[in-house]
């Protein structure tokens, strides 16, 4: 028999991700509406769509540049800062694979929040890392609790995202501006950045971008809706960029991916109608949950956190009756954060079968 | 300063990777035409592009299916197996870089031909694994040789291209599946057939998919065109494909590309237009050698190995002077391949200014 590797065998086989379409096969029936996966359904910009249209047309028989050089160079340009600062990968995930992979090995401990991103634990399980969880305070991630775990437990890293999925809150930023500077001298923030396009300028902490102890990731799946186009990037110091091109997939990334978000970044009308569309789709969610005596925690991102008001198993009923109801809904997965459920911004026809089924599956839950 | 892991640290900073791009950036003018990524100039389906087009307006604001179920369905449909025999990835580079985080860790060897595919090597050293080279044996790979080396070793994998790249040969099919009942009980052959598409039936070895040492790897960057997408797959023992769930990218596919790869596997027609395009191709290229004084090595892919005749630093001079002419065409790193200069099959203008230059080149290279 083949052998695995230790750790390869010490892992559990059950796969975490369980994409929509997979939930539909095992329902047997399509989702009416999509609000579970924090995606933008007023997609991508019609720029950027058809420059992906010329590059599938003329040019997707060639590999895509494996530098990334001209989307750099635009994103270096935007943030003013050098190409050298950045790294292109198949979406944030794999560029926290790559980070992980980068300090990650049997035995080295790393912090994150209870609640928080699944697929960064599952890299850092993946290369034998050990996960220390701070609690949430509040519904926001503690960034002084977990910046005292890493000092503490002597962690190499630390996950932290802001804002935060799956509560969709914030820390200041001059709080994070200055708990960073507390960062033990060899551990590395990796602040996700996600739903970082939904924030206005004040909410965007300022960072040296060569501080060895900060690294930001961002991506075109969310205000970009992008999403399945798999592509995001990191920023940071010189020194960390550089290792990823010992590691990454050069050739990882789609080439109509490349086009689309290099269009996509200089399109910022489009950006900026959708921010708007997403404050008013939140405004909506907001009005069902008040219009079924629901509460909502104050949302800095795409999405919202919806209190069922009765704890975790109930908001649970609550989500699977949605999801019998053809609503396509995901949630926290511990407390007290599973308090909630998440629904993502949708068009008008989306938000209204929400509103239509929310209060059936109310009455219908006890 | 941050710690990176020690294996980390072991890794050279310098990138192997240089695409034409690049070449371009540097050189200062851009190649007026393309021959050395063994790329498919003949581009994917027509109906493949069209349902790129649609998915980019319509749907690229979603994730793709992290399971790729339906382009696993169609590959499984077509080599009547399961959907369980079949992992799909970013490209077979993706999927090789899990086989070897699935098998090697330090000190794990690894059996490969000297010469042979660059990227499996990075990925080996990138998990500690010991490399060890068996030489071609006129300009084919060793299979023979290569499972005794594994067997006297005690390696963990072996690589093994059929069709080969850089030099375009096969080994018979009888031979491999003769050969294959060798490999050593904890071993598995990686069999890389990207090139696989370009063969008739009689030389496409048999093997059963169920057999725990034997993975094969397939890829819709070449005969279908698809390099800029991103999309590859690896099929076998279910037991195998089951262990890339612990590890992969869940995400990471592209969604244009699962439906071009999808729509291209259908076209039928368009798959037999580019083998029969290629042909011709390969032809031109042969006459164009012979033109030269010249030889060719038979080639069983998209691109021809021509054998320059003085060594490797004489091929070397005259890609070199290729490449100032602006054909960009790669050759083989080791000796006695490097006497070669690769060049993939072009469109008839390509293959045109290759045949202009190409005499202009050996005049001037001494």
């Amino acid at each position: 028999m083949v052998k695995y590797t230790d750790l390869i065998n010490s892992l559990s086989t059950e796969v975490p991700f369980v994409g929509p379409e997979t939930q539909e096969r095992s329902l047997g029936f399509e989702f009416n509406t999509r609000l579970g996966a924090n995606e933008s359904v007023f997609g991508p910009s019609e720029k950027a769509i058809q420059a992906m249209q010329k590059v599938a047309a003329t040019d997707v028989w060639k590999y895509g540049d494996p530098e990334n050089l001209e989307l750099r160079d635009a994103i270096a340009n935007k943030m003013n800062a050098s190409r050298h600062n950045i790294v292109i990968g198949e979406g944030i995930d794999a560029l926290l694979g790559y980070l992980v992979r980068l300090t990650v090995e049997s035995g080295v401990k790393v912090i994150t929040s209870l609640g928080a991103y699944p697929t960064f634990n599952y890299h850092v399980k993946g290369f034998g890392g050990e996960l220390i969880f701070v609690p949430y305070q509040n519904d926001r991630e503690d960034l002084e609790s977990l910046v005292d775990s890493a000092t503490k437990h002597g962690a190499k890293l630390i996950y932290f995202a802001n804002p935060d999925n799956p509560m969709g809150t914030i820390n200041s930023s001059e709080k994070i501006e200055k708990i960073i500077k507390r960062i033990p001298e060899d551990c590395i923030l990796c602040l996700d950045e996600a739903y970082v396009d939904f924030l206005s300028d004040q909410f965007i902490p300022k960072i040296d971008i060569e501080n060895p102890q900060v690294l930001r990731f961002r991506t075109f799946s969310k205000a970009y809706g992008l999403a399945g186009a798999r592509i995001g990037f990191a920023f940071g110091a010189r020194e960390i960029i550089k290792n990823f091109d010992k590691i990454r997939n050069h050739f990882g990334v789609n080439k109509i991916a490349q086009t689309g978000a290099l269009v996509a970044l200089r399109d910022e009308i489009h950006l900026r109608e959708v921010k708007e569309r997403v404050k008013l789709a939140k405004g909506q969610i907001e009005k069902i949950a008040i219009d079924n005596d629901l509460s909502t925690i104050k949302s800095f991102t795409n999405f919202v956190a919806v209190d069922c008001g009765k704890g975790g198993q109930y908001a649970t009923k609550i989500l699977q009756n949605l999801i019998k109801r053809r609503v396509f809904v995901r949630m926290p997965s511990v407390e007290p954060l599973n308090r909630c459920i998440r629904v993502t911004v949708g068009e008008v026809k989306d938000l209204a079968y929400f509103a239509d089924q929310l209060p059936v599956v109310l009455k219908e839950t006890l």
